[in-house]
């Protein structure tokens, strides 16, 4: 049995950390998460060696992870969805190809791994694929220009992007693990991937709110209905898992289904409270893993300079999908830089499934620390200076603490 | 690493398991919490098998318990505690000495264990002192008779007990792990127990308030303030099970001292959202773990039996101590009955530390359920029929979905 003591211990020291970590970056106007991955780093055991890498506590990271898209799920509202233009659909399918492509091509380039470096260089695309909503979200939303075309272009885009990433993801790890590298390997997961997002979400639309319908009026026992809540994200993730997609493709579709639901601040306010625990353990244990000898390699460093390079232009490139709109194209393809916990995903189930060496894990990592923090200058330098707005937007998922509007405060 | 699907199964059938099991028992008018041992063994190793114990579960069945003691301290007042009447005090003194007494002759007497039969009677005399106040509390708001004497005096001296047991856990714990029967063995623990929780008690309650408002003011990142409340916990957990007292003695203490805070409505709030998840977790985890071939043996059901007598007969001897009282003495003694969650700590606790076998496990979860069982029926009885009252009396923790009253609408 576990010492139940130890855990404890660990988990103190990663919620500390997340959290000093999150208050130093935001101090720095950077978002929180670079923090959480600097003090992981920190405390892990390349450094201070405060914490071992430690399944209890990868499984906690992993249930963080799941919350965390879970709460994305919460804030994607699918008509938005489907409504959304031409534009942002031609913004986010160049900022797949793009890094892609270059991030293909540049591993291959480099020539590292050997034999496997075909693999590798697929795997490193993909991870430059993803764009993070949340971090250009807040820095917009600090920022009051979540009201202008840039900003609507962008984060639809995103959320676009979040989608294709999931899907790519699991054509990777389909990949990775069976070997295969071929036009059937691509087809069947990216089928899977469509089919369960669309089966679960029509499904989910049509059948979940009778369900808890019935539960809300014929179920007495305490916490029943946050719980069936709770139990929807953890059956999709799982189902997701066992057909061969990963978890948090799941609890994405719980999230989109519960976006819909009358029941929509109830369940937000119960995940935020969930996952201000969790997905700092996700950041911060993602920043344990690294191993900061790794960085200490000339070859590495050159990978993660590289990387960081095909990152920028390759979301640079996407703001070009803005076609003939009058819009700011460089802030937009700014605005798309951030890799943040989508990055870290890849990197993390990639060193899981042994296609990548702590090395090149360590180089994403790298990656997608640079991206997010040099995001929120060049955004604020494209997008040119702030101007207070009377109304006070606000995006339902940059205050969570549920009793304070700091977040939103001016900066100045 | 572990494979996060099968952890994320388990979770589903047992986090099912508890609300199902909750929600039957409830139907036939039982606590909740009968239900979810039920379920818990039917779904365990030795009936269904759908569960397997595992060390991960085990893991949440532990925050489980540390989360449900962090809300008992939470709604116990320390003013209240200390303004309790003299009876009270002697019904929980009668209602710890008369089961252990009992109990420790008993096993005694029927030699069981061999020549560890002196531990074992320690250890069944200590599991059987605890009161689960939950239970009661439950009944007598059902019947609105919170405002009873009989009442007020049960619950008083069932938080006391409570606290008296936590005692005694250390101390038994102490014994067990050092197999030292001493003065000693008994003093060092006790001292231990009660310095720490006096001095968690005087000093959080003094230097805690300046610190979280010191985070309240002063720190922006998301979810900061419930992070440090849940680390309060997290960390007096930790310092107790450093010096050799049981984890959740300091999430009570935990408890009591956020119980002042002026953020106590929004604690509440957050803490039931996850206990709402991992308390049945835990009590399900505590069936799963039950061995059902082992209550096949006739010396097991005799034990069972016979500790099911001394556990009810030990408590209803504790209305006594309401000496002079113009109350009802009976349904004092029963409302101290149900043994409940601190039963099932003691059990589990001296299987893990191998002081009991599996199959006085087993006997002593049967003693859980029976006292739990009979407790409802029985207090209706010797408190009269119940009447209807203008307020409508509430405890805190009777209804914690938030945003439904359900819990409390009379059962008629």
């Amino acid at each position: 049995m576990a010492d139940i003591g130890s855990v404890l211990l660990s988990l103190i020291i990663i919620l500390a950390a997340a959290k000093i970590g999150g208050e130093v970056a935001e101090r720095f106007h950077q978002p929180a998460v670079l923090g959480e991955l600097i003090f992981g780093v920190l405390i892990g055991p390349s450094l201070l060696g405060w914490v071992r890498e430690d399944e209890i506590i990868y499984v906690f990271a992993q249930l963080g992870v799941i919350l965390l898209l879970f709460e994305v799920g919460l804030e994607t509202n699918i008509r938005d969805f489907l409504r959304v233009g031409l534009t942002s659909l031609l913004v986010a399918a160049v900022g797949v190809i793009a890094p892609f492509v270059l991030g293909y091509l540049i591993v291959g380039w480099l020539g590292i791994g050997g034999s496997n470096v075909h693999m590798i260089a697929i795997y490193m695309g993909a991870t430059l694929t993803a764009t993070s909503v949340g971090i250009t979200a807040r820095v917009l939303a600090d920022m009051r220009k979540v009201n202008t075309d840039e900003a609507r272009i962008v984060l639809s885009a995103a959320v676009i992007d979040d989608v294709i990433g999931l899907i790519i993801l699991a054509v990777v790890l389909h990949m990775v693990r069976t070997g295969n590298i071929s036009i059937a390997g691509i087809i069947k997961p990216t089928v899977y991937s469509v089919v369960f997002l669309i089966l679960s979400l029509v499904l989910g639309l049509r059948v979940s709110p009778r369900i808890f319908d019935f539960i809300e009026r014929n179920v007495r026992v305490r916490g029943a209905l946050w719980t069936s809540f709770f139990l929807l994200c953890l059956v999709l993730a799982v189902m997701a898992e066992r057909i061969g997609l990963s978890a948090i493709v799941g609890a994405f579709a719980a999230g989109v289904i519960l976006a819909q639901s009358k029941h929509h601040e109830f369940i937000m306010n119960r995940v935020t409270s969930h996952a201000d625990i969790f997905v700092g353990i996700f950041f911060v244990t993602m920043g344990i893993i690294v191993d900061v000898k790794t960085l200490l390699q000339p070859d590495i460093l050159i990978l993660a300079a590289v990387i960081v390079g095909v990152a920028i232009i390759g979301k640079i490139i996407s703001g070009l999908g803005a076609l003939g709109k009058k819009v700011k194209k460089i802030a937009i393809g700014i605005g798309m830089i951030p890799r943040g916990e989508v990055g870290l995903i890849f990197a993390s189930l990639g060193l899981l499934n042994g296609v990548i060496s702590p090395s090149i894990y360590s180089a994403i990592v790298v990656m997608v620390l640079v991206t997010t923090f040099i995001t929120p200058p060049l955004l604020k330098l494209a997008m040119g200076r702030r101007e207070k707005s009377a109304g006070g937007e606000r995006l339902a998922f940059q205050s969570s603490e549920g009793e304070t509007d700091k977040d939103l405060r001016p900066e100045d």
